[in-house]
């Protein structure tokens, strides 16, 4: 039998985790959407689309700041100066924008923030197209960190991972039929005015449109063909 | 065979983590102590016996802050009117002092930390004594969280707990060999100018010096008589 938990949410502002909201919302009692802010180049882009769509819902939204990942953390995606590359996600390229172990520090801290508030659960938007990469998006990684925080909380807080059998595409075609509005949504590494079109993230994005057959409603700076696809790699 | 490892050492300023702070510099290559400060009522006191501990041996110290856990979190460790219970740790009186998660929260970062400065190791000073009912101390959360940590960095970042099979007696006594002054120690979770002798932390310290059969160095406000063992719960 499905049962309605007190939820808390994880929403960058990206278009997986702002239909994890919208789904969320539907589905649970989502008592807090939780941002963090790590001092990435797209934080500032994203952030603000993730509060838009929690006033839209009504849900009361927070954001963590971690200033000291930016401080003392090495990552591409944290300094300034820092080039981040185009195309396809790829083991060469990518491995710079690693942030180390951030997906176990988020989900650490809103572990601790859902047993403080009495939620039940916690949503993650991850999906099977994470990258392999990196290696705390991988599912072995994700079980053990669930079991960490099950067993580490009175409440044994549970991660609910709602997409983690869709595609990219599959949950902008889920988003869309629950209204969510994808132009208020960001994706881009640079985090500039506009989405670039041209890095890992955008091409992911415009893919995604494509491929659920949806009209893409974002503006590019460039939009250069969608690169060939690499041969999938297994998350697993 | 034994192999020293580029490790980082989570010091609190404890008896506890001072003594593996020392007990790493020996064993391993300590490249960072990393002391975390989360506005709980002692850290003020904590933190500066953990800056003169690592200058004494040169090794670098690094203190995160965690504003975000004293906005947020609910404890009374953290929320500066809530009292501290005297005695000994006990299920009613001691759950009021949990900060949500905590243990997984500071190795999260202190394990994305050993990756961004290439530690291949974190040290932690669990030991045999750690309280069943903190469920981020028990000993199924610490192996999820070990797993979690090492399947989710490149490196396959390990944590260490060269103590675990140790009673805070038998860590007094390794540390008192070690050349550790536990003069510059804290454990109060009072967080007075003295430490208080009463709570549960004062006597778990002042039990260990004396099962260790070692002159107890700590002013304490009142030296009441150590009240009497609880029966031995299982931290399994």
């Amino acid at each position: 039998m499905f049962v309605r938990k007190k939820v808390v949410v994880l929403v960058s502002g990206g278009m997986d985790s702002v239909a994890a909201l919208y789904d969320a919302h539907r589905e649970h009692q989502v008592v807090v959407a939780l941002s963090f802010d790590y001092g990435s180049k797209h934080n500032h882009r994203e952030i603000p689309f993730a509060a838009w769509h929690c006033q839209k819902l009504g849900v009361p939204h927070r954001v963590i700041a971690l200033g000291f990942m930016g401080e003392l953390f090495k990552s591409d995606l944290l300094k300034p100066g820092g080039a981040i590359p185009d195309g396809h996600y790829e083991e060469q390229s990518m491995k710079q924008t690693v942030v180390p172990f951030r997906n176990g520090i988020l989900l650490s801290i809103a572990g601790g923030y859902a047993e403080s508030i009495e939620a039940q659960g916690l949503v993650i938007a991850a999906h099977a197209g994470d990258h392999a990469i990196y290696p705390d998006c991988r599912e072995d990684f994700m079980r053990a960190m669930a079991d960490a925080i099950r067993l580490g909380t009175y409440a044994r807080v549970e991660i609910l991972r709602p997409f983690i059998h869709l595609t990219k595409a599959q949950i902008a075609g889920h988003g869309h039929r629950l209204g969510v509005d994808f132009s208020r949504t960001w994706s881009c590494y640079k985090g500039g005015d506009l989405h670039c079109g041209t890095c890992g993230t955008c091409v992911e994005r415009r893919e995604a449109f494509q491929e659920a057959r949806l009209a893409d409603p974002t503006s590019y700076v460039a939009q250069t063909p969608l690169p060939p696809r690499p041969t999938p790699v297994s998350t697993g």
